[in-house]
């Protein structure tokens, strides 16, 4: 499937006709609106809709600041517009766009200013890299009771705080907290010391459901519209004082980031692959046909302040997924919790086998223990002010790549206070 | 200060001159409103606003279906609001409403169908009662390692579900989910069988502040708008089984009730009174001046199905807090978590030291070894299908009281599942 946008054709080009994601944007500077992309080019979606060369629902959905109008539209709508765009787009479908009167539509990428690309209604984070929660568990609990027990039969996951998530490129303050070193008596004030990514994919709701109503697996599949890369920004010291008995909060409040694209269900629809074996079997509520993971390479990098380039810190594959979206989804309101549309649901922090396939800092230097040689000859354990990470991801099929672009921030020192 | 509406003058009326809650209301029918409280009637503030006898901001902010247009105005907004409706409403005031040509701003308050009063931003749910947490260490854990080891030092709190947060008068579904039984190897599907109340106040965020800023106590203070009931419906069962090592998740995603007015900061104030004694200091950023508590009654009832009486279950003080809302906001924010205008914060659940005075079924019935004989003659451990459990709240005054109306729910069967 070849496009007219001839930068959309080569293998390794992150936005071919089969991606299409869904962003927003400012163009040349203009109020921000929902866009696509293709090749080198960022479509404006309002403009095309205005034009009436698209057309979604009774009242304009793409002249917003964000994209969950057309994402509470419905997967009809999501796969109508997918389709009617390749029509547009491809070299031997409608020339309504390439030969048309329409102007204002297609722009180069760089003119446009990415924002966060939808308005988040609630953010909740869950944990399922089984190697991460294991390599976790051993560090702080030693191999023998490293899983917890309901960690084979629940998605795990804890309520975030939306109000911290950001779109790629917004510098992130280091966290003040309280923090209680090992063998000290009581906590003390000051700024995070072991501050981490977590490398994860977020799930991005697109259809509710009403409280009180618990969905099934292919319910939960349709309501997802699309997956953004995630770094769930973690302070690791603040989180240990404070996370017994009820959970992450301070240790996670600071900063969520997330890829300005998102890409669809639709696209990666071909990426499809089996999650790994059930080590026991789950209740029927959460099982789930296979294949039910997806085969997204993605990869972490660490650029030090002044550093010209980025060292690679690992690469590993989302595959290693122990639970899909869709099963944390139904997991997520199987009690009767409504979801909404614009709710974001965070992998957990993906980690492959061997060292080289960690998704955090936490775990690559092995809670400290292991500092990581860069390739400037800096050392890490964990994060130092003025470094830049960023996570990478794509889906690589035979002739066409599908890319997430990035989800990067740099870290800023923290804040005076009071 | 008396009002020339008489019922508001009584000594125990809920609604005087001096409490003025902020609730949003559909009139005989009509569209949603803003509205306050007096005697035995309900204030249309659209209404005032619009015959320009209330001015807020230079926009209308009051005919609308939420107060968060008017909480975001800030502090001095809600101040001049209050002494404007003092004075329209006194008897020795400005006589413009009493006397004058505006009709339709005052009804009886049975024409008011009462809503959720604002929009929920993000809930957070903390676990300031140390009576309640000591309780159910003690249930779980035993009377040595009770209290968690940071519960004397951070304003402990998790993140809880907007999306499921109603008015009340709301039925509430018994949540379905994963349950694991002491002895048993492996979990089962199904009902809850532990469905518990928390009694708790709930304190609602003004204005914002912004990512990556703490925030001093000081300014924790000016933000917050007000008050309200919260009841904190949990799932014991299922939260045993799932809370660790994430915290609360599904066991509290169901429901969470409260009541339809805001009783504001400033009709409180007489009521402040001494935080309980600290048992180790505190660090610096939670160092509150005193008096920081509130002295508020708050009770618990039941009423089964078909009982035309509720009984008593319960009768406490919010006075038993160990961190006030003031300090939990600034927690909240410490590491830079941005807040904003519509977030509700609970206090925990708020239990005085005796058996008389818990605020859940939980530590009434010690885990379900001691039943509570009800008056109708039946027996409880945990709610029932049909129970109608309500909180109520005041604060009494030499000559007035503060009330804070009810927050009540029916429990519903558990719905039907796929």
């Amino acid at each position: 499937m070849q496009s007219w946008i001839e930068s959309a054709n080569a293998k390794e080009a992150p936005f071919p006709l089969q991606n299409l994601p869904f962003g927003v944007a400012s163009i040349n500077g203009a109020n921000p609106v929902c866009v696509s992309a293709i090749g080198d080019k960022v479509i404006n979606l309002a403009v095309l809709e205005a034009a009436k060369l698209l057309e979604v629902a009774s009242k304009p959905v793409f002249n917003q600041p964000y994209l969950n109008d057309f994402m509470s539209a419905g997967p009809n709508a999501w796969q109508s517009v997918r389709e009617r765009l390749q029509t547009l787009l491809s070299d031997n479908g409608d020339a309504a766009l390439k030969d048309g009167p329409v102007s204002n539509v297609l722009f180069d990428l760089p003119q446009a200013q990415l924002h966060l690309p939808f308005r988040i209604a609630e953010y909740t984070d869950f944990y399922a890299g089984k190697q991460h929660a294991f390599n976790v568990g051993c560090i702080f609990r030693g191999p023998e009771n490293a899983l917890p027990p309901n960690w084979l039969h629940i998605p795990i996951g804890y309520n975030g705080r939306a109000s911290s998530v950001v779109v790629s490129g917004t510098p992130i303050h280091r966290p003040l907290g309280q923090i209680k070193p090992p063998g000290t008596e009581v906590p003390t004030f000051g700024r995070c010391e072991r501050l981490d990514i977590e490398l994860e994919l977020g799930a991005v709701v697109g259809t509710p459901s009403a409280l009180g109503s618990p969905i099934t697996l292919e319910q939960a599949e349709d309501m997802i519209f699309g997956y953004v890369l995630l770094n769930d920004w973690s302070a690791r010291d603040i989180q240990a004082w404070e996370y017994q008995p009820l959970g992450p909060f301070q240790g996670k409040a600071f900063g969520t980031t997330i890829s300005p694209w998102v890409i669809t269900k639709a696209a990666l629809e071909p990426f499809r692959t089996q999650a790994p074996d059930r080590e026991t079997p789950l209740l029927s509520y959460l099982e789930q046909s296979q294949p039910s993971g997806y085969d997204i390479e993605l990869e972490t990098y660490i650029r030090p302040s002044g550093a010209a380039q980025a060292t690679r810190l690992s690469k590993t594959n989302a595959k290693h997924l122990y639970y899909s979206a869709a099963q944390q989804l139904a997991h997520h309101a199987i009690g009767g919790c409504a979801m909404n549309t614009g709710d974001l649901l965070g992998s957990g922090t993906i980690s492959g086998p061997t060292s080289d396939e960690y998704g955090s800092l936490l775990e690559m230097c092995w809670g400290g223990k292991n500092p990581i040689a860069l390739d400037t000859g800096e050392i890490r354990t964990f994060i130092e002010d003025g470094d830049e990470l960023t996570l990478r991801g794509r889906a690589i099929g035979a002739d066409y790549t599908i890319g997430f672009g990035e989800c990067s921030g740099i870290i800023l020192p923290a804040p005076a206070f009071p």
